[in-house]
């Protein structure tokens, strides 16, 4: 044990802590897939919000960064460490309060997403932000990084239920905005910036939620086209007859020459472009949806097919969750971000996104959230090749500027984490940026939470396959 | 013309300038009803963000301080100066775009409110967010009001349209966060800084916002209840029954006794409490949602009324505005605040604030947002009688305490403006207190914008009749 370990022993108790193979787990999120890995001088697993506010305190006085780790299963690096104390979430998992009658919950940072589903649905009750490997992400890792997913569409992003954070910033003090009240106007939105802060500000480590009502049907339908430009027109008829499914997601040929074998129907055998779509609500609204949505979707369509509400459902969900891991398995690799477009620019991100990948000479393939613009463009690669490393890093160049040239974001629900952390400077000016930091110094002066993240600098050593870009 | 005119005349152009009886309408808004008029020393109306920019350059430059204004509708004295610069944004009122083919909009700040519903609405489209006297407000006072409404049951507060903000910041400094894109987590969340930010930030100057495709119909029905527990265990039932119409309204005993004459429908003899509420969405959806939602107001109710989709809609949203003037006219004003609760605390809050009113010796009653929790708990004074005044204020104080002790917030949808200047400290904490000084640091280093609003100090200077809440 490290005089560090010994030291955070005494802190917080042996049993906080993590060491040997045991802290490995925590060096690593989603983008272990291309190569990066970090390394922690501590690895801790505190128990309370007191417990954090100490490590915190303790860190502060002893100028030691803290990198907070909900679930790891983000797909920027945002949860990395490269030195100092790693502090996972986990063991502050208790859900305070689910309150059916006011459709609400207050659950602490390390309760799992699925948890969350699962209690709101007992209820009768809805939790909306479905960002993936909900079995393994944590609620504040959600918030931390305001986490999208298919529903966001129609529902928002995890932010909108937010109606309440604790957190720990420094030098160990506990703040808390907002609360169970649905609305309130008194302060600056801080906890608007606490969501979506990747860890950078503070810890956050309880969380108020508003809930829905559950829907109480949902209806998913799948469309197949043989080119894109036949989807991309489906798409605007959706948007164009003002029709509002829960899910509008795409995929490309690409993802479906990975994904499409094990999609849970025989799609035609032509199908280059899918549009996955759900129509939710009570039965009734679902219903009258099917028609105008399926009218929308069917022209030169191969074929729009209605799928059942129950089994279907849940295995469409499943293989949706799927879909980046089987991308990944064609050449062992990939390279992976998610760009955002205004909706009207949908087809230029997808074949601008595809045009890069041919002429950097990687195959390449693209899949997403249609409806809110967002495009996972993928480059698949060898990992071990430093060759496609190396393309894969041009043509990441190239898609951000991409986003950028079509209004849009580098980054539409994953973070800047650490992967696109040289970004941001492209992405606002220079009386923006000043703006930002000045958020960074208000919450965190010394720099010590997640340096290196959300474009703030940091952490600046060499981490080996990524640091290219 | 004073030196600080001549100056500012010299910089913008003659034209806009305010002088004598033209400058008077700018130094009031709702709260004029309590009596609050202020003053200033100059007032300018540019005509674009350049001279938005050179004006704040101007003032950064001269230690002058400049209150921003937008239609004058709201409710907390926020766009009142006492002193300094008023700087109008009614000039600034260009439509950039309207992009139906996106669902998004982009309109500069100084633009009527219900231009944009009227916009979206021949465009198929629906902006959700009727805080009231729409043909008066401006969407950029919407914005820096976070403005709420009867709507933002279903649909969410304005700050929950908002995808991009243009502001003017120290010394001079255009910048902007987002735009037409729907999902960006590329940066710390300033847009919902300057959400609700109430002018103290800086002056925003373009916004740009999400749209909805526009519900088919809208189905409003009314229940009257002799007693406000009836009424209130039926609100109750529409949460437990998980019913979600677009709005959820209640009216108490006192504001139908000032309003009730003037409803559209004759009400029960007996009617104490009033529950509005609307189904909206497609035609089959509204219809599904009529059956449990009447189920739900039905119990113990005097009646429950469906009224017509059109003319009554209408009627009874003009009706719904003119509520606050009704009760005001009882006694020649009223003292009144928009606090919030968590909805299961809402009968709490209806009935302390009704005691406060008997204890104080005031004629008293309330309406509000009853799905968001919002009460808007109101005193009726005489405005002449300054022992009228000195009772409201103690009310006041206990009612913002009431608030507080039922977990919720002084501000629901108002804002702290002025008149709940004193009200920041006992609401947040410390830690909390320096954040938010923080935040006005940054973006107003010399506290120029307009001082004394949001909590945040400045402009100490008594004010007359309302100064002592």
């Amino acid at each position: 044990m490290s005089g560090l370990q010994r030291d955070l022993e005494r802190l917080l108790g042996g049993e906080a802590l993590r060491t040997g193979d045991a802290a490995e787990t925590y060096l690593h999120d989603a983008t272990e897939m291309q190569g990066l890995r970090g390394w922690a001088d501590a690895v801790v697993v505190p128990q309370s919000t007191a417990d954090v506010a100490r490590l915190v305190a303790w860190c502060y006085k002893h100028g030691i960064s803290i990198v907070p780790r909900g679930g790891g299963t983000g797909f920027a690096g945002g949860a990395v460490p490269f030195g100092g104390v790693l502090c996972s979430l986990e063991g502050i998992d208790h859900v305070r309060s689910l309150e059916p009658e006011n459709w609400s919950a207050e659950v602490e940072a390390g309760v799992v997403t699925a948890r969350v589903h699962n209690l709101a649905r007992s209820n009768g009750l809805f939790f909306a932000p479905d960002p993936g490997a909900s079995s393994q992400s944590q609620i504040g890792g959600n918030v931390a990084c305001n986490a999208g997913g298919p529903h966001s569409f129609k529902y928002g992003s995890t932010g909108v239920f937010v109606t309440g954070i604790e957190a720990v910033i420094a030098d160990g003090d506990v703040v808390r905005f907002g609360g169970h009240c649905r609305k309130d106007v008194a302060t600056y939105d801080l906890r608007s910036v606490l969501v979506g802060s990747e860890g950078t500000l503070g810890i956050l480590t309880r969380i108020w939620l508003r809930l829905l009502p559950a829907p109480e049907v949902t209806l998913p339908v799948a469309a197949a086209y043989s080119a894109v430009a036949d989807g991309v027109e489906a798409l605007r008829r959706v948007y164009g007859h003002g029709l509002l499914p829960a899910t509008l997601e795409y995929f490309d040929e690409g993802a479906l020459a990975a994904a499409g074998e094990t999609f849970p129907r025989q799609l035609p055998a032509n199908t280059r472009f899918l549009i996955l779509s759900e129509s939710d609500g009570g039965r009734d609204e679902a219903e009258a949806l099917r028609k105008p949505l399926e009218e929308a979707l069917a022209e030169k369509a191969l074929s729009v097919a209605w799928l059942e509400e129950s089994g279907d459902l849940r295995a469409i969900q499943r293989w949706r969750s799927g879909v980046s891991y089987a991308v990944s398995a064609q050449r062992g690799g990939k390279v992976s971000e998610d760009i955002a477009v205004p909706f009207a620019n949908i087809e230029a991100a997808i074949e601008g996104a595809r045009e890069i990948g041919e002429r950097i000479g990687l195959p390449s393939c693209s899949w997403g959230h249609a409806g809110d613009g967002i495009v996972h463009a993928t480059f698949l690669i060898d990992a071990r090749s430093s060759d496609d490393l190396s393309k894969a890093n041009l043509g990441i160049a190239e898609l951000f500027e991409l986003s950028r040239r079509l209004g849009g974001t580098v980054t539409g629900e994953h973070g800047l984490g650490w992967v696109k952390r040289g970004q941001l400077e492209h992405q606002v000016g220079t009386a923006e940026l000043k703006l930002l930091r000045g958020i960074k110094d208000i919450f965190d002066p010394a720099h010590l939470f997640n340096p290196g993240k959300k474009g703030m600098g940091g952490g600046e050593r060499e981490v080996g396959l990524v640091s290219a870009f």
